[in-house]
């Protein structure tokens, strides 16, 4: 298990913040420069000033369509006859519309419990997906088979230096959106799978005197554990809301990225994460997916320390492909009470 | 009931896209700069172009802080001792809303049948909250007497010109962010009850080329009745989901304003905003009422029409104060299918 991660060389790709610089000029009007967003309500609530990057309005519901742009982009141009990616939903929705609009065929492996919603988004855009077991070494297994037997290219949600330098764009975005506003953010809250958006955020953010914060779900702590070994290391994973955080270790590259730069790594209890998801659809009329509900909740726990009361945070929602089953028992639950 | 609308003199008050000009000046930095969404999925659907101008992100949740706050503002220069407005729900937020910024007392009066959570927000704002029968006639007659007893100023939601020419504001933002992306605008959809949306609109895209299309509830024909009789009139009010569509008689002033220069007025079923509330929670994943809805559901229906395949139309996404417990049974009923 411990060589999953090691299939791309590491040790040879230091990234800078330079790389999510170039990243950023390449995607200029390729992705959309998705509107931050403020709410009182908020506001209030927390004792903090919040700025939310709506990244659950970027074409593809989340950020991934940044990295997934620039790694499918430098596979055609090196001739690619195909593209394979596995993920626990939005990544493979983001490499089969790169795929598509870059005009390669794509194979998406996720897992058997994967959202039906993310599903039906695959398949929309003319993509093969095949589904495999429930944790991250089964899909591994299977993109592995794809790439032997049919050559395609392998787009790592975590390991390739493009999606983590392209995953960056979004926190350099969001840094850029609120000093135009004559402010500047003290702390950005991002949530953590693979690793790939606070990677890209630890190099967005360099030399930028802001803390990056990381929040997994306690269900699915690898980043803690990995922190507490030195090495990213596969975890127990229990249940969570949260689909999009259930890889069960930390890429090795995003891990490298960030373990020194990380200000904080907080983990949030399912209760929080679904109370997240209906405050930010009730107060800031946004419907996002449980990964960015768990950052806001980091994001209002941070708030209620002293040191971030009245502060500027800035929170990556980072996705909106949620199960409407979910939105409608959440409403039912909080409505009820 | 025919002097209800009489009360502000209007003949002398011709207004003109200068004064929407003017208004956005007094607003710089005051109201947001509601981010413009776009949406693959729905541009498939519906063959055209869509500028969503999310007005639901605005501070108290809807378009109506950007006329009440120039309105307010006036009334206390000159010195007033407190404000009275009337309301379905999104004027009185706003006004109190307007009225805690800009230091003055404020009375509201809605209908009985008011959205709890719109009432809600009201006393959250610190104003005072009286509710009036249901229809516009009981209301108007409370705020008299409200003024008369109190010597309040009343910020009338559809004859005040500071109003009209503020809720004007929202769409003089949007064609300039769509011009901003090199695009321009066809057409652009607002949502109908007293009429200021439309005719704020009317004025901001005058000399623009642009139509404009005026959407309200089949429940409500209140502009296709005064288009019909040559001017307001009352009309009677079946059910509605869209409660912030509901008055029973469009305004004089806005009816004054736009009825030369609209371009077309669509009435839509209760279905229709129905399923439009569930596809724009779904497919643009924001939160609005049924009132923006409306408009969206009218967008929609344009869109089919050959002429304006493949063009750009904006619609007014108004605002978002909805009833949890209405977008829980939307989602229940769709998901089920």
């Amino acid at each position: 298990m411990s060589e999953i991660n090691t299939s791309v060389a590491v040790a040879d790709l230091p990234l800078t913040r330079s790389d999510v610089l170039d990243a950023r000029l390449r995607l200029a009007g390729r992705v959309r420069r998705t509107p931050v967003v403020r709410s009182d309500d908020l506001d209030r609530r927390a004792g903090a000033r919040f700025w939310l990057k709506a990244e659950n309005l970027q074409r593809g519901g989340s950020f991934k369509l940044r990295g997934a742009l620039l790694a499918v982009e430098r596979m055609v141009a090196a001739g690619s006859v195909g593209v394979v990616a596995q993920s626990t939903g939005n990544h493979a929705i983001a490499v089969a519309l790169a795929a598509r609009e870059l005009g390669v065929t794509a194979t998406l492996v996720l897992p058997e419990d994967a959202a039906p919603t993310k599903i039906g988004r695959i398949r929309d855009s003319g993509a093969e997906v095949i589904l495999a077991g429930t944790v991250l070494a089964d899909r591994i297994a299977v993109v592995e088979s794809v790439r032997e037997l049919r050559g395609y290219d392998v787009v790592d949600p975590y390991q390739d230096p493009d999606v983590v330098a392209g995953q960056g764009t979004a926190t350099a975005e969001l840094l850029e959106q609120v000093r135009s506003e004559g402010q500047r953010l003290d702390a950005v809250v991002l949530p953590v799978g693979g690793g790939s958006a606070v990677a890209g955020a630890c190099l967005a953010a360099a030399g930028e005197h802001v803390a990056v914060v990381a929040a997994e779900p306690a269900a699915v702590p690898a980043l803690t554990e990995a922190l507490r070994h030195g090495q990213p290391c596969n975890v127990a994973v229990r249940p969570t809301l949260a689909d999009g955080l259930r890889p069960d270790r930390i890429g090795a590259l995003p891990f490298d990225t960030c373990r020194s730069s990380l200000s904080e790594v907080l983990t949030v209890e399912e209760a929080e994460i679904a109370e997240s998801m209906y405050v930010t659809l009730t107060h800031t009329r946004l419907l996002v997916e449980p990964a960015a509900a768990t950052a806001l909740a980091a994001a209002m726990r941070l708030a209620t320390a002293p040191r971030w009361q009245g502060r500027n945070i800035g929170v990556l929602l980072s996705g909106g492909n949620v199960e409407e089953s979910l939105v409608a028992s959440l409403l039912a639950e909080y409505t009820a009470q």
